[in-house]
């Protein structure tokens, strides 16, 4: 294994360093170094017995790292970009998660003054150990569907939680189930017998001495997943609960405690803000994700040598490595060139968003300043750049998470019967990722909301309007074209791929549209076409965002001419595999015609990948992965792959220190079970 | 949940009994029905904490499971179909699995007479415990290059067993790592120097009273895995083992003790004809695999409601059922006509490969009482036939495991986030079901048979000769055309659906010989081509076979005319929906033309979804599983889906049962842990 990757790093000039910095940036590099050290020399993370322990075991030893991480931030005087990558580098979710991520976001968002006094503060001591719970057994993406109520009472200005039926009982909810002492619930506001919809409330629910639950209050876990089970997904009934008026989170909308009156939300576009955040980290994160899962399948198909090449010269004795098979290739190098187009569409997402915000909080500072307005374009074009982001965001989502999602699957399965073994370091991941694509939105749902988004752009342009955006641009531009055609040099011009995936997406829209005003088609038949188009436009994003960082100056003073000129052909890669897998719409759409295609896959991605197989091995390098953050026999950095499935095998491995009565018709199962002997070694 | 499914089965004149029987056949639906009774009363096959227990606990049951069931067998005088239903039933690999099937089978093809005696009579009585250990560390798919020796030593008439390498020890061998006290071994003979290719060993590998590991004999169980967790995979390292001569499997090839000589295998096209055999079980059993998670998925999209729709009139206040959304539809029901699809042409392969192996054995029969050899026309077309069912089942098995198993994924997902909870019942069948893609050769490389198989009929044809099976009718049928083009009528005739189908893959074939004979392509570059190419050839096969089973006149004999229209329907779902995801290829080939394609999606399969979204319920209700078996809460036949999930995760959890401190300062960190309880109550 060594030397087979030795060679490989010697046959390939990519600087591994640069690409690196170029990707994760100096500091990031830096931190990521600082904090491995820390916790690679605590007893707490060690990760030996990871892939054996039970349920019972791994929560055990999730809370003891959880515990002692919260301990490290304090000492170690650890932000949220520290805590951010020491929780990549342990790869587990930990009990604390929900906690740490939305009971505090939520509180401070939009909670009051007076009440990140309360619950804020001790939150952020931890003592207040906190979860949010807003998906019910029967109800999660349709949230005003949600059965929970929280219903006022003016006499003594409390509000009562109820949860009145079974299907009402919160569910999934992390953190909860033997965690939380506090949680924030999503309920129904009732007033008066009328109903205000869902609004958040930040309840008590375990003793603080006992932590056993308290009165009417039902509390549990809800049992194991497919995976994230060192997490207390937990359910959660109340049975007329009462909590103070100060439990309902009122920055945005609240009850007046003298008049009983409902006060009205003031703005609520800021959460929608936050899912859009939230979304673009999604994003930018299933670049990493997918690269963890491309790295190990890299690394494992060019140690792992089977069969001669049919067409090998007699005296080319040795066997093949399995990454020199073209059927090995066009499974993982497409979706090497995935991780870098993903990485940098979030990261340019993030940076837009950002760059929003910035521009939204002058305009208010500045209609502070002159106690005035902000000019009507100012204003307009912000927004129009934060609904197109969102929609965006949106698409990007669920191809994101689902490109990543599925080709983790595809790394596994390249890697033959031992992507197959938990020590590959894939399945386990993989499992622990897959909820990415149902919550944040289920990514079959979030595609309506590109559609509508996409649909209502079309309307604007057919109207008239002036492009405001690039997606009323590209629609415009289509409009413009339609009677001509296009005629984009995809094989000859990179410029022309993202064109036309631009024109794809443009007629893609226009189709919709057609359907659903002209033809007076329901929503409900139109969603196929809907999810198609959102995914086209998506890609389209993704090509384009890929295309424009390799044009940014940034880039060309970073990066070396050699690297450049890899990163346009997997830029290449990228883009006309996956014009080829979606190639029917490509030409009803007329954007290239079928010989291009042709030509595309059967001459274009197979010479890509002839020229990007050499700088597999160090591009997938690029990525930065620690040993330890990987936890992989097959995708260790050195090569040393049979070793470690060796040694894990035979020296961790409880199951060994068990000796069976194999013989049908005698009762004894163990003759003897000295499996509990390695967990009290540790 | 019950209303639901009851309005459902109301709602449709699906005669499920009917097509149950016809599925199943009567006496196959009364024998799973005996059986269920008996396993079912049997407190060993008590599922209920499957889905809690860690590894040990799992393997320890899965032991007490496989020594109960030994005992059914006897009891009962269960042969081998109410073996295998008894095991499909349990659903979990059990510890006994490769000594059954592997070891069993191996001895009984391939041993002598005197090998039977001495060791298939102890086997069937389960003293000797066995396994079948190929696969290597360093080799799997490449037999050719196993490392594991064995060594003629003409002075004692013995071999010896040696791993020359790390590399060289047996690993992933099922039964092997706890159980085993013998295996077949797959070793290189070696005699005098010589080396003659991997051939059988029966080895004793454990005392039979201690059952600790013989001298020079290293083993033990690999480790965890993605699933597969109630077998104990192992490894197995020799250290200069002798073993007798009698050792050697010798039905086909051996070592003469006398002259020291090797005996030449005389018939290896029987092992050839064992393993179409078993790839055709794999084709039939991946619709069977589906049919379960499509059960599961289809019955909980008709219990969960979320959101109203879009275009609902104001008076329609209930929430939607989500199979009702298109959405929905798109991804459940044509795996649902995949699995009918699957179903119909394994079992088409299973009937064409006993009639040929009965020609076989009548032509034998008739030459040895004729005392001549069988007329040439004869043994030639069964020949013909029987590479041809290979190759075939080499793609059939490749496409049908792949489509099960993705489309389990796929199933999962349909359920949103109750999908991911393990009682979904979908997420650990998956994980047990995945290595169908890798075993019993890789998804990936066995498309290499087929195509070999294809260029090689293409060559025939070619050459004039006449056509002697299907595949070469299709090819010479497409060259007699080629000059005027097709015009295949897809969308009015099913025949014609076929048709296309056929174009399409002798086209490929053309292609891909084109490539290979004129351009002199090497075989790697091609491989690609050559996937697209099987599985091209593989879905015609599936298309046909599904056809034609409608056609036979025993289907319209057994099934009322409304089921049989509505099959008719499942089949264009399945044809139209598949051509249209591979449609780049029809028209690349000129089967169909684009308007063909937009239609056959935006109108023919959305027609065809909202045709059949009336019977989907029972359509999988005539798959027929019993609750028992799916041990699903989303499954089950009464929709009773939350108080299913309830009662399991708040009664028999045991994590229920801890009591966390979850303040990060204290270093407590089960204040109660009464996990174990649960199990001890069992
Ligand atoms: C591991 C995990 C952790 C979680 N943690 C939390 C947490 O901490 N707090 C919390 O509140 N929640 C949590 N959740 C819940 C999560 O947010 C929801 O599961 C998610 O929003 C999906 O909702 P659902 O399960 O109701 O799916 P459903 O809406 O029931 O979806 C079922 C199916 O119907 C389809 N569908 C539904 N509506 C439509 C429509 N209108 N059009 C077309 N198709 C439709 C979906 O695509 C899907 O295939 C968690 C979930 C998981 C799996
Ligand atoms: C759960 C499980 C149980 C098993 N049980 C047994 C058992 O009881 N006994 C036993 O002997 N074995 C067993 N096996 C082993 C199994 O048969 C092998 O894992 C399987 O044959 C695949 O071989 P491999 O792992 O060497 O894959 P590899 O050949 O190493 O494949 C690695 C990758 O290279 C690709 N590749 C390899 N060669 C080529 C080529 N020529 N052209 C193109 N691509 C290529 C493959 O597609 C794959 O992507 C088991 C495996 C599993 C997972």
């Amino acid at each position: 294994g060594s030397e087979l990757l030795k060679e490989e790093r010697n046959a390939s000039n990519v600087n591994v360093d640069q690409l690196a910095t170029f990707l994760h940036t100096k500091d990031g590099r830096e931190r990521k170094k600082r904090i491995l050290k820390v916790l690679e020399s605590e007893k707490a993370f060690d990760k030996s017995q990871n892939y054996f322990a039970g349920r019972i075991d791994r929560f055990e030893t999730a809370l003891k790292r959880a515990k002692r991480l919260r301990q490290l931030y304090v000492e170690q005087n650890w932000g949220t970009e520290e805590r951010q990558v020491a929780n990549e580098l342990i790869s587990e979710p930990l009990p604390y998660g929900l906690h740490e991520s939305m009971f505090l976001i939520t509180i401070r968002d939009q909670g009051s003054a007076e009440q990140h006094q309360k619950f804020l503060k001790p939150a952020e001591n931890y003592e207040y150990i906190g979860c949010y719970a807003q998906t019910e057994l029967g109800h999660g993406s349709n949230v005003r569907g949600l059965e929970t109520t929280a219903t006022w009472n003016p006499d003594d200005k409390t509000f009562t939680l109820h949860s009145p039926s079974l299907t009402a009982s919160k569910w999934w909810i992390g953190s909860l189930g033997r965690m939380a002492n506090h949680a924030v619930v999503m309920a129904q506001l009732v007033i008066a017998g009328k109903r205000y919809g869902p609004h958040p409330f930040v309840v008590h629910i375990r003793d603080m001495k006992t932590h056993q639950p308290l009165e009417g209050v039902h509390i549990g876990d809800i049992g194991p997943k497919f995976g994230y089970n060192t997490m207390d997904n937990g359910f959660l009934l109340f049975n007329n609960v009462k909590i103070p008026h100060i439990g309902m989170l009122s920055r945005f909308s609240s009850v007046d405690p003298k008049t009983n009156q409902y006060i009205r939300p003031s703005s609520p576009s800021l959460v929608y803000g936050t899912l859009t955040w939230v979304r673009s980290t999604i994003v930018m994160q299933a670049g990493g994700v997918l690269a963890r899962g491309v790295t190990i399948a890299t690394r494992y198909c060019a140690v792992r040598r089977q069969f001669q090449d049919r067409d090998a010269p007699e005296w080319e004795k040795g066997e093949n490595q399995v990454l020199n098979y073209t059927m090995v290739q066009i499974r993982l190098l497409p979706l090497l060139a995935a991780t870098f187009a993903l990485h940098f569409t979030g990261k340019g997402m993030m940076q837009l968003y950002e760059a929003n915000n910035r521009k939204i909080r002058q305009s208010k500072e500045a209609s502070k300043d002159h106690a005035r307005g902000a000019g009507p374009e100012e204003t307009e074009s912000s927004s129009d750049l934060l609904s197109d982001l969102h929609a965006i965001s949106c698409g990007l989502k669920s191809l994101a998470s689902s490109t990543a999602a599925e080709g983790l699957e595809v790394c596994r399965r390249a890697c033959g019967g031992h992507g197959y073994s938990s020590f590959s370091g894939i399945g386990s991941y993989y499992a622990d990722y897959l909820p990415t694509a149902t919550w944040e939105g289920d990514n079959y749902m979030l595609t309506q909301q590109v559609a509508r988004y996409l649909l209502k752009s079309a309307r604007s342009v057919l109207k008239g309007n002036e492009p405001t955006n690039d997606t009323t641009a590209i629609l415009s531009y289509f409009l413009s074209r339609q009677d001509q055609g296009a005629a984009f040099d995809i094989l000859g011009d990179d410029a022309d791929v993202v064109s036309a995936f631009a024109w794809r997406s443009a007629f893609l829209t226009f189709e919709a549209l057609k359907h659903r005003d002209e033809q007076k088609r329901s929503w409900n038949s139109l969603l196929v076409d809907f999810y198609q188009l959102s995914k086209a436009h998506s890609q389209y994003m993704v090509v384009k965002s890929f295309y424009e960082t390799l044009q940014a100056s940034s880039t060309s003073s970073e990066l070396d001419p050699d690297t450049q000129g890899l990163m346009h052909k997997l830029f290449r890669l990228y883009a006309l595999h996956t014009l080829e897998s979606e190639a029917s719409e490509f030409y009803t759409s007329a954007a290239v015609t079928v010989r291009q295609i042709q030509l595309a896959r059967s001459s274009a991605v197979m010479k890509l990948l002839e020229e990007i197989r050499p700088h597999a091995v160090r591009l997938v390098d690029s990525w930065d992965f620690p040993d330890w953050q990987l936890d992989s026999s097959l995708g260790r950095q050195d090569g040393k792959v049979y070793e470690d499935m060796f040694y894990r095998a035979s020296e961790l491995n409880p199951l060994n220190r068990v000796t069976v009565d194999p013989y049908p018709n005698s009762e004894t199962l163990f003759r003897k079970d000295g499996s509990g002997e390695l967990k009290s070694k540790l």
